[in-house]
Formats: structure tokens, C-alpha cells, sequence
């Protein structure tokens, strides 16, 4: 296996020197592009686009069709795994992911096993194969999951949640039957990556979306514990290569410490954290990846340039080195401007080689 | 005017001695208790629950008629001072509230002007003055306001909103007529909360329930600055007796430094912060207020308990000394049970006698 053309990402995030701060943004494919509109409404449905390698191809591609990215990412859905596990995955329009079967009698959660990922989601593999083809080495793919809990969540409420009512009264009342969820659940992810990994993912991201709404203690026993568990469970180099790690809490800014002790190779912030407050903190044993409100994206050209380089700002006004991925601080919204993120994309390129010369 | 017979709340308001750990709970008057649900039936609609004093009083009263609480909170509604400014109030069954006249045009925004609190905002002033003649001394009573950051996203949006897209749209477009917006919103807040003063409230809280969703670098601008107005405008003493104050931002843990600064007596904290943390990073500034998970309530009394004693014995590990009051770490679920509520307050009551004992 040889290094992308551009491996400006994978650079950064293993604390390497890079010429310009490399970018890619959360949900990079998705429906503020109008193309990838048009595959999904050819695909049918949501689901119909994850199970389609072809598909999934070719809008993990279309962002960087247009932008000077410097990552893909697989375009796929975090609730894969809980699928593959016997859940019965769909989408109810308007409404987001639901399941058919969540988890609510202990039997059912007793009876939970990790899916073999080269079985019931060949079809991610298969993408991540199609899509390294199409990349032909120009830069490297992203192979990502969702973390434990927050599978968790979705497995145990059956759905979105405003409250984890059920699995918070489960994590009080039950905790036993939690941390069987769990480890299941971080065992199926640590196959899952893996795999990702041998058909040809060049860095993982785990997304911990929900760990933000645990207490502090609770983030540590029910989240943090198995985002452990499955960093030290990963093929740490693979074909040769060093694979680095990426584990992003949102909401998880004051837990930073502790994160980076887990084994991770860069955490992912959102905007409510400073950069350089958060080097400061955890020191250099880990990249950051972030962290720009994507509602910035709304204002005009002007605005966006200078909130983007205000965090390139941030980052390296805690003295050189580190590593840095500039990303939004969450997934970028359904209704930005295209022509926006061109603006955002070019301005931190530009703006961060400077900081790279010193 | 006398200090009530139980005057632990203030005093630990106030870093003074206590001989238990005072509790209160956010949003102890509410829909978990059947009887504010009768008294919510008599009135018709929520608004007019709010708008009565009589019944604004009898709700008020009701969680104190079945548990041990050390404070009474006005009832009310944080979205009273911007329907007083015009905006037209109003809850549309299950979406929660809505203005009639949200701020959309520059030439809105340049005509509000803050409202008289004896004139537009009489029916709460009477409510609070009932609510004291019928507290007759037992307990102190807490008077409360949104805080301006908090108010401008409704006032802006219109409503509740996931993304808070056109506030931060003008946040960072038009950041000049957001500040005009939080300017005469914090003058309108610092009347209301001086009349509720005079009127008889003895200790006053600022919800700031979205400021946690503006970056690091917003929160100061758009949020902090304009709590600090407020502390600042404040009556410090009023009738010979000093009146803390209470700033809560849900999800500022990691500011808390900068929140202790601005001269409030005690912050507020959700569960995803450490009281002891919180305690060696801010010092001995500021009262602490919080912070269980209110899904805890949803376990046995067993667990329930256990984890009140984790609070306790969180914010005490942090060494003697300090002030703490015991709190959710935000609202009671309306699903609650309310004999729950009771192990809660009875255990952290006896519970932390020890500890004042040392």
C-alpha cells in the first residue's frame, strides 16, 4: 500500500509536518448538495443509497469533485451495525432513524452477538473497496462508526431521543444489562473498523454524538471506557501503514484530558471549545480535529473567511507543532450554500501555510 | 424585612455555614405533580397559569406542601419580558412556544424598547407578592429570568429551533443588530428582575439555557457579557438583606472560570460537570448550584438515593468550605414519579449533616 498523493490528512493527524492545514467536513456528502439529491432520489430511500456500493461511491466522491478536500470520507449510516445485528433498520419520513426491534427485554439483549462484518454489512466493504479504486491514491478515506453508547441509544430508545428516558433509567436502574450492550456493541465496532481497515480505510473516525448527554462520571463508565476498548482493539498499522484514530465526543470538551488518554490518535472538538485551550490542557498527545459552528457557513464570504481563520488562529496561538485537521464542529447543515464551503475550504488552505513555514 | 425561618438556601447562596446541603429543584412546580396538572385544567391554557397570580401562587406552593424543600421558585415563564416588549406570546398545543411577532426586519429590531415591569409585567410582581404573603417566612422565595442570549433565540426564531440558524445567521452577518437585540433585552431584564426584588423575591437566577450552544468565543460576546450587565444592575442589598444571585448556562461547564467572574454569587451546572472540578478551577468565587441528572429520578429509591450522595460527596471532596446547593442539573421530567422526589430531598438532607458538621 503506498500514501495518497495528498496525505496532508494523514499527516496531521500523527502530529507530522504538513505545508497547509488540511480540511474535510463532517457530512461533506449529503443534502446541501443538489447532486447528491439526485443520487438519493435515483436510490429511493436513504437505506436503498447505504446498501448500494456504487452509490455509495458516488457521493462519498461528489464533495471532492468540488472541493479541495483533503479526505473522504465512506458515505454510510452510523446505525449499520445495530442492522446487522437483527434490529430492522428504516427511516420514517421526517422523522429519522427508527428501529423494529429495539432492545427493551433482557432476553433480547442476552441474545445480542457481534455481527460478522464481512457477512451482514458487505456491502460497506464493498464500498470501501469501490470507492479506494476511485480515489486512485489521490487522497485517503475515512472509515468511520458510531461509538457504543451512542449505538446505545438509538438500539435501547428505538429511535431519536430528546430526553434517553429509557436508556438512562436502564443506565441507573440496570447498569449490568447496559455494559452487556456495550461490550457487544464495542466488540462489533472493533470488527466492523477492522474490516473497514483490510478493504482499504486509511483512518478510522468513531462519532460519539450522544456521550455529551452523559453526567461526567457516567461518560466515563458507559462511553469512554469502550471507546478505549475498541482504540486498543484497532490494527494500529495495516499493508504497512500506520492507521491513526480519531474519537469525537460532541459536547465531550471538558472530558479532553481523558479522552486523549485513551489511546486515540486526535480528538474532534465542537465549537464550544477553544483549540488552543484544549492544547493546552491535553499538552501533544494528540492531534485536534475541528471545530467551526457550521452555522457559520451561513454569513457571508467575508465572515466565513475570517471565522475560518480565526480557528486556524486559535490552534496555533498555543505555540508550533501539534497536529491539526480544521473541520466543522459538528455535521454541516442540510441548507448551507455550495459555493460557500469553496469559500471556507480555499481560506484555510491559504491562510494556514504560513503557520506551517515557521 | 426578616431572613426566613429556613434561610439555609441563602446562606450557602453566600458561602455562610449551614447544617445541610439546601435543595430545590428546577422546575418543581410542573406537570410531574397531578395537582398542578388540576390547577393547569382550571386555568385553561398555560399562559393563563402565568398570567394569574392566584394560581401562579397555589402552583408555586405545591411542591413545598409534599417535600422538604429549602426554596420556593415563581412560577412563570422565562418568555414574559419579550411578550411584554410586543412580541404576542403565545403555546401551540405540542410545539411548545411561539411568537406571534418574531424579530425578522432591522426596523423591528431598532424599535423595541424595554417594558415598564410595573405596567406590562404587573401580573407577576402581584404573583410575587402573594406567593410571599403565603410563604409567610417559611422559606425564601427566588425570583428568575431568561437570560438575554436565551430570550434573543426565541425572540429571533420565533420559537424553540434544533439549529438556531437565523440567530446565528445574524450573530455573525449582522452582529451589530444582535447586539442592539441583547442590549435592550439585558436593560429589560435587569428592571424585571429589580421589580421582582422589590416586590419580595429574596435570591434572583438567570437561565441562560442556550448560551451552551454558542461557540467559546460567542458565549463571551453574546451571552457572558451582557449576564455581567445584569449582576452589575442588580440590587446587591435590598430592604437590609443582601440578594445572591444565580447564573445558570446549561452546557458551560468549561467556562465556568469566566462565568465565577462576573460578580453572580453562585453558578448553576449541569451533570456533565464535576462539582469537586468545578471547585478547584474556580476556587472559592462562587456558590455552586447542581447537578444531578434528573433521569436519575427515574431509578429505585435505592439508586436514587446513592447517586444524591454522589453529588454530595463530589462537591465535598473538593475540601471544606465552599457553598453548595442541591440541584437537577437542569427541568424535572414531567414523567417523573413524584414519591421519587422525596428519597431525593430526604436523602441529600440527612445525608450531608456530616459534612457541615467538620
Amino acid at each position: 500500500m503506498t500514501r495518497p498523493k495528498n496525505d496532508s490528512f494523514l499527516r496531521a493527524l500523527l502530529r507530522e509536518p504538513v505545508e497547509y492545514t488540511p480540511v474535510w467536513l463532517m457530512r461533506q456528502a449529503g443534502r446541501y448538495l443538489p447532486e447528491y439529491c439526485e443520487t438519493r432520489r435515483r436510490a429511493g430511500n436513504f437505506l436503498n443509497l447505504c446498501k448500494s456500493p456504487n452509490m455509495a461511491c458516488e457521493v462519498t466522491l461528489q464533495p471532492l469533485a468540488r472541493y479541495e478536500l483533503d479526505a473522504a470520507i465512506l458515505f454510510s449510516d452510523i446505525l449499520t451495525v445495530p442492522d446487522a445485528m437483527g434490529l430492522g433498520l428504516y427511516f420514517a419520513e421526517g422523522e429519522g432513524p427508527k428501529f423494529e426491534r429495539p432492545l427493551r427485554e433482557e432476553w433480547e439483549i442476552r441474545a445480542l452477538a457481534a455481527p460478522d462484518p464481512y457477512d451482514h454489512l458487505r456491502y460497506v466493504m464493498d464500498a470501501v473497496i469501490e470507492i479506494r479504486k476511485a480515489l486512485a491514491n489521490s487522497v485517503p478515506l475515512i472509515g468511520f462508526s458510531g461509538s457504543p453508547f451512542t449505538l446505545a441509544c438509538y438500539m435501547v430508545e428505538g429511535g431519536a431521543s430528546e430526553d434517553f428516558r429509557r436508556i438512562k433509567t436502564m443506565l441507573y436502574e440496570r447498569p449490568d444489562l447496559l455494559h452487556h450492550i456495550l461490550k457487544v456493541t464495542a466488540q462489533s465496532v472493533i470488527g466492523y473498523l477492522n474490516a473497514q481497515i483490510e478493504s482499504g480505510a486509511q483512518a478510522v473516525m468513531i462519532f460519539d454524538t450522544w456521550g455529551g448527554t452523559l453526567s461526567h462520571r457516567g461518560y466515563r463508565e458507559f462511553s469512554l471506557a469502550y471507546l478505549e476498548q475498541i482504540v486498543a482493539g484497532l490494527h494500529r498499522e495495516y499493508d504497512g501503514e500506520r492507521i491513526p484514530s480519531i474519537v469525537f465526543t460532541k459536547g465531550g470538551g471538558q472530558w479532553a484530558e481523558d479522552i486523549a488518554r485513551i489511546g486515540c490518535d486526535a480528538i474532534g472538538l465542537d465549537w464550544t471549545s477553544s483549540l488552543s485551550e484544549i492544547r493546552r490542557r491535553v499538552g501533544d498527545k494528540v492531534a485536534l480535529q475541528g471545530n467551526l459552528d457550521p452555522m457559520a457557513l451561513f454569513a457571508t464570504p467575508e465572515v466565513i473567511a475570517a471565522e475560518g481563520r480565526r480557528v486556524v488562529d486559535d490552534f496555533h496561538s498555543a505555540g508550533p507543532g501539534g497536529g491539526h485537521v480544521f473541520n466543522l464542529g459538528h455535521g454541516i447543515s442540510q441548507f448551507t450554500p455550495p459555493h460557500h464551503v469553496s469559500t471556507l475550504v480555499n481560506t484555510v488552505h491559504e491562510y494556514s501555510r504560513h503557520f506551517h513555514r515557521l
